[in-house]
């Protein structure tokens, strides 16, 4: 059996406020402990605000591309030009939905630059090294609570074809994100049409079902699944190089 | 907190065998139980074969566009015809790959045909009517077990910009698939940026991390989600219109 258990987080997050801190310390007065083998998904805003990376819109000069395209899309132009620099490439501008590949190599929607749960007027960028972050934060709670965990921090992405969003892991540590069934084979011996499985993906989505969006539970821990542990490891294997993509 | 339970199916299926029979007696084997408010995840593969889409392809006459399409991809020339057959619109085949709109809307490979875990020389059709068989399995369990609970069929597909594939919800009963937070505001009274969840396709992700490809656990319980219940439910919500499609 798989779990996943909330962590609320109380109280707003801000440097220098240390990530591992705010996590050990949420997970405590939420009357729950880490285990070697948890999986411990977090929100993506959490980690932003913790790192610093909330932009004071007052700071922001938009650029003359900024300011015309804000216009056409019906947006804040100070918020277009964040958009704008945290993009690698815009692949569709239309109806006031900007959707670009971020600096990572994430598609999403306005690259992930985000106003909501934020207090003021600013707005919240992506973690620089979302891997990096993951990474650090890993090495923290083996060093602090002298737990084993994996980690994946997440965002709410669109998607083609479908409505609705779903949480993605935009970051991972420990764990390869990827399970591969390559070789492998079915119960009557043939090989499986289904190769490879987006886990940590799937880990994301599962963790948001406990999160919630305005609920203060940007933490959860993912509890009994078995995964693949990886001592170097990144989302990168995630990411579909744009020339094998038939959709862009 | 979230469980998710699962529930292994010892044997093959095949009619006559009963969906609703296969379902309840595996819960019991698992030494499990069903109670209200949890929902029931069900791969694809088990539905189609206890409702008979199982076909054998000696008994499938490939089309001309058939033959020519499988040479070009690398195809079994009966397997492209059911492909196409499946198909509503056929929107890539490129590199062996197929992808297409099913007849009920679902972009994927292949059009759901698949010959991985089944015996002989067939292939398995998706549900004719997925959402139909969710809900018959629904108040079947109503019925027999006197239990309320919600039933989400899914199938696993790839997506486009991500590697990995990741399970989705194809047929819901008794469930609105969407979370909605239009209107809904943050903890600072701002709009949530976010204002659709697909909690359906984040369930058949979850519940795909308890099932695995090769273990014969088709089925598994979510327990404790506290979902939006919905007398008539449908997989429409969670189809984007092609004409509001960027990426068609």
């Amino acid at each position: 059996m798989i779990q996943i258990i909330p962590i609320k987080v109380s109280g707003d997050v801000r440097p220098p406020d240390e990530l591992d801190s705010i996590v050990l310390k949420a997970v405590k007065q939420n009357h729950q402990e880490i285990r070697d083998g948890d999986i411990l998904v977090i929100a993506q805003k959490v980690v932003s605000k913790a790192e610093g990376r909330t932009v004071s819109l007052a700071n922001v000069k938009p650029s003359k591309d900024a300011v015309r395209m804000a216009k056409e899309h019906g947006k804040d132009p100070r918020v277009m030009e964040l958009i704008l620099k945290e993009s690698a490439q815009i692949l569709r501008a239309q109806n006031g939905i900007i959707v670009s590949e971020t600096k990572h190599g994430f598609v999403c929607a306005n690259a992930g630059v985000d106003q909501s749960n934020i207090q003021g007027d600013a707005a919240v960028l992506l973690p620089a090294d979302p891997d990096r972050s993951a990474s650090q934060l890993r090495d923290a709670i083996k060093k602090k609570a002298g737990r084993e965990a994996a980690i994946i921090i997440t965002d709410t992405f669109g998607r083609p074809f479908r409505n609705g969003q779903t949480n993605m892991a935009i970051g991972v540590a420990g764990i390869n994100p990827i399970r591969s069934y390559i070789g492998s084979r079915d119960m009557y011996g043939r090989k499986l049409r289904v190769t490879e499985i987006a886990v940590a993906d799937e880990m994301a989505s599962a963790a948001e079902l406990a999160m919630g969006k305005a609920d203060g539970v940007p933490v959860a821990i993912v509890r009994g699944y078995k995964f693949e542990k990886a001592a170097k490891s990144s989302t990168k294997p995630l990411i579909r190089p744009k020339e094998r993509d038939l959709f862009r």
